[in-house]
């Protein structure tokens, strides 16, 4: 993959001194060089509040991924919009995805800035400029694309665009759930979309089947819709609805696709082994894995190591490789110490960020933090910690903290530093939100 | 004030193709070329969702506080953690602020690097990199600083570091109450800080105190809170405290500082008539005031023009200025949309974006929403909107939304669009979080 944008490589972007989170330097520099400077997390080296990737847990999580859908043969387009980090996209699909996945048309256009060139646009691209954004992209051939639709208007709005600009743009059928999110809930529907996608045969191509099953909560009412999602997909295959995508020359396979980041194994059992008598890629779209959490994905992720067998006979399991590091600034009550660290910093809708590390500068290594130690409530730019009298706690400590809801917390961010398990910076990832 | 960083002015600051919200260009442009583009919201020349802030209003909200702070003879030195755009912070320093109020060390750096010369840091500093920061910025003579302290290590810290770069650092004593944030509770706790302060008389000068008045609730509360700190400042002004402060060459007036954007009518009713003895500023520090909101502060502010006689007087009341625009993608069921807003573009801790201008482009101009079309969940990229069955709503129509809470809301945008009352864009300002 040839990962560059108009400045050149990831690598060469420039990183402003003006970005939050890290040490001393003057003049923009690049991620290649960032690496010379040497910082230390413990050596107090990065100005704090900041967020670290730990490179051996990401690159574990990378590799476990991959191994769970090459077990069930199915592709992965792990969801983007988590990180919005091209340096990451470009690490995921160097490590075996088959794509990237994406919630926007900004976010497309970053990813193909950086290039990616395999997307599926998780959504219903809508609105003019947006329209523009991905038209424009698709004038490069070697771009494949394909975005959501679910209403007859959509379909039309983009064929209008399409045709006007003699273009051809590829769309999944999206399915949904009653009380669901987006997607076509019923037969009549369904039917009223496949008529507006026959008034424009030459620029809207039906692609395949999508789902987003997360917003059910329960697994037979997952496997339910997952499996409906299969017969849909097998009668759209007999009705020839997919001739325009898998005919001609420039001749593709249907895309079957879903999967958020907690049910992502129900998905690779329920679509694996679907034949629809034509070429066909499942794909799932799982996004948090990359650096998981220890809150909302890792109650999820217990889940699946409890009832994959895949998962289970794997034997190793995701590591939480995101963390937040902030120092105590005051110790004003007995119990209670207030950290600088914010709403600014940190994913705060999923659960609070979890203490996990205490270090004093100077001493040899970080400790593990008492059990007691917890958050009880986050301002903008303040995090107040629950402690005992006389627990051993200085302002001026660190404290490292896990989280919850990676893709919240990545967004605090316009770049993170990669560290090694020595807390040694050896990378920048840049991130475009 | 010269606003100018390494780059030259703000005007000139290049504004990235790869940022959501904008219209289409191609290589980096400047704020002063984007005019020149003509871009109109209604004519969807942005990608939505996007953010603008009306200037009218914004405006009208800065020549509001500045008159208010004007009946009282205090100064304005406003919250800029709020906004973190230096090219708003120029206006208000040119509309009569007295400086900017920062959090970190990181947010007085991008203040200083765009012509800031006077930053109240409303926060302990803490930290060998955060200290650098502000020791690199103290080498201009010309840059006025403070932080505050309440704490003996803290301020041990700040001695050690400062003696050792040879500089001097002015501080404030920063008085917090019971079940409060940061902050002094106690005359032992201020004991412990007077006597730190004077192990480095050379290097750590107290220039004055500090409250955020905002972790309390009750008005009668507030009252006793602000006189504790107005009797304390009298007090330490009678023993001296502030002599480092005020003699010598470079002598400047005590400082008196408090108030968020919910309860400085109070606080300038409070601290505004104080006498010491000595050359005194009283500094308010509201933030939210200049893009104000439809939820938490319009509901503060109905408070303030209820019971401060000089708003009153005003006759007038703060706009918001700051409204979020994203399409109608789907409607998959009879009472909900689903709009193409998230948690990733909107503030969702204070309250959720409130729908306010509806417009299907091509029409000649926005109409109010029905009282019922009311958000009832965002996720990261989606808002679900209520509606009822024969609404007139369709798939790609434009939907305006007012915010609650400023803060959170700036920080999810690394520009936003300036527009006139007809839409037309007319600036951008960028933001450095």
């Amino acid at each position: 993959m040839n990962v560059t944008n108009n400045h050149g490589s990831i690598d060469s972007l420039a990183i402003s001194p003006l970005n939050k989170g890290l040490g001393a330097f003057q003049q923009p520099v690049t991620a290649a060089e960032i690496k010379a400077l040497n910082w230390n997390l413990l050596r107090e080296d990065l100005s704090l509040p900041t967020a670290v990737l730990y490179e051996e847990r990401m690159n574990h999580n990378l590799q476990w991924m991959q191994q769970f859908v090459s077990e069930y043969g199915v592709k992965l387009a792990p969801h983007g919009k988590t990180t919005m980090a091209p340096k990451l996209f470009a690490r995921q699909l160097a490590g075996g995805a088959w794509g990237i996945t994406l919630a926007t048309a900004h976010q497309t256009k970053v990813a193909y800035q950086h290039g990616v060139r395999r997307v599926i646009m998780a959504n219903q691209l809508v609105g003019k400029q947006n329209m523009a954004i991905i038209a424009d992209l698709l004038a490069d051939q070697s771009f494949e694309f394909c975005c959501l639709v679910d209403s007859a208007d959509g379909v039309d709005q983009l064929g209008a665009f399409f045709q006007a600009r003699k273009q051809q743009l590829h769309v999944l059928l999206e399915l949904g759930p009653d009380g669901g999110r987006t997607g076509i809930r019923n037969p009549q529907q369904q039917a009223a979309v496949l008529e507006a996608l026959a008034r424009w045969p030459d620029n809207i191509v039906l692609a395949g089947v999508e789902v987003y099953e997360g917003v059910l909560k329960e697994e037979a009412d997952i496997r339910g819709f997952l499996q409906h999602a299969v017969a849909c997909t097998k009668q759209l295959a007999k009705d020839g609805r997919f001739a325009a995508r898998t005919g001609g020359a420039a001749a593709r396979p249907v895309i079957l696709t879903g999967a958020g980041s907690a049910w992502y194994d129900v998905v690779a059992e329920e679509f694996a082994k679907t034949e629809i008598g034509l070429p066909l890629d499942v794909v799932l779209r799982p996004g948090c894995y990359l650096t998981h959490d220890v809150g909302i994905y890792r109650a999820a992720q217990a889940q699946i190591q409890t009832r994959n067998p895949i998962a289970r006979k794997m034997r190793t399991e995701l590591q939480p490789a995101l963390q937040l590091w902030a120092y105590v600034q005051s110790i004003p009550e007995a119990n209670k110490a207030i950290i600088a660290l914010g709403k600014r910093d940190a994913a705060f809708d999923a659960g609070l960020p979890l203490p996990a590390a205490h270090y004093r500068p100077g001493n040899p290594a970080p400790d593990t933090t008492p059990a007691h130690w917890q958050l009880t409530g986050m301002m903008d730019q303040h995090a107040y910690l629950q402690i005992k009298e006389d627990d051993d706690i200085k302002v001026g400590d660190m404290i490292g903290f896990d989280i919850s809801h990676p893709c919240l917390t990545f967004d605090k961010w316009r770049q993170i530093a990669v560290v090694n398990p020595q807390h040694q910076v050896i990378d920048v990832i840049q991130t475009f939100f």
